[in-house]
């Protein structure tokens, strides 16, 4: 069995959470462009050297497909990498999963990770 | 716990989206581009004044992390505010979520929504 | 009850993957940009002609909500039709749904799907 983390993160700490993972072994990960708020809706946030007051501030989301029990650990590298303690620093969460397939083989399962 | 509500809404729906998950008490949400097609595969959709017989007609991914008992009412807030009777209206749907963090802080559980 | 499958693979499987889909009698389909990396990260995946040596090579996401039964086989059929035997041929997997709604009409359940 295994799990999907999702992390939403600042894009300006992307490269620091890839090293992170890596050292920690993970080998896998997707990237995609999103934009979102938080609490502090209306309040601002600083992107590229810009003030966003704006609704949604650009953000990367990442998708990690782990071993079950590696998902807290995982977690723990993308907080701890993303961090600066700023407002808007980003979200991650846990999803289970059934199943996992590699497309080259066609194999299934934590052997498909 | 929590649930992830995700949402595939027609792009000039957002607004009023947002406003009724605000309205509604909601703290964050992500937002993504996506394309994608229904039931209607082939006939005909209309976007921006345009009509789109191609296959994949463009879309708005939202994804809104929940506590468990606010799901069902946060999916009725998005189809009301999304809904114009028309086909290509689109989807929303909810999964589970083992656990949250938010990363400015590194707390875990629903007090990280 | 639901799943969702979710298929990251390469840009040019795409339209085999929709065909395949289709004709497996899948009737909905959201797709999306993403980018990645596998176990191969350092090595070379080619991509458009261009070899990416850097992290990070262009995906497409598919995301394919259908009926608990009905997963096996839709995994089966994106694996099928986005392999090429090369790596980086991508990943498909497969997340439990509570619930999905249908924004056009607000029903819920499968005939929502
Ligand atoms: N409830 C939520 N559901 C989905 N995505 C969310 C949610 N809350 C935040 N996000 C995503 O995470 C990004 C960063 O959120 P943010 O870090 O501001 O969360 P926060 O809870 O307001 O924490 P902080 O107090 O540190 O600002 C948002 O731009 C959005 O993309
Ligand atoms: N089975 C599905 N899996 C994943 N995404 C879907 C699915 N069905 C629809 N979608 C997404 O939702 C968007 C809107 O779909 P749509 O509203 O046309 O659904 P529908 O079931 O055909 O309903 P309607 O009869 O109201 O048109 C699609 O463009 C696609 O992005
Ligand atoms: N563990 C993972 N978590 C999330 N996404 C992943 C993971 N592994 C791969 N992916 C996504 O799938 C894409 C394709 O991965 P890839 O096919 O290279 O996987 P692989 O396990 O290295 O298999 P192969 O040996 O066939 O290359 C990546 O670019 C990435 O977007
Ligand atoms: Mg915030
Ligand atoms: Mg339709
Ligand atoms: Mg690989």
């Amino acid at each position: 069995m295994s799990k999907l983390v999702t992390g939403i993160i600042q894009p300006h700490r992307l490269d620091d959470v890839k090293s992170a993972l890596e050292a920690a072994g993970v080998r896998g990960m997707t990237v995609s462009e999103a934009s979102g708020y938080g609490r502090q809706k209306g309040h601002t946030e600083v992107y590229r050297g810009a003030e966003y007051t704006v609704d949604l501030v650009p953000k990367v989301r990442l998708e990690i497909l782990v071993a079950d029990e590696d998902a807290p650990a995982v977690v723990d590298v993308v907080v701890s990498a993303a961090q600066t303690g700023k407002i808007g620093d980003g979200k991650v969460w846990v999803v289970p999963v059934d199943d996992v397939a590699r497309v080259r083989t066609g194999e299934h399962g934590d052997s498909a990770l």
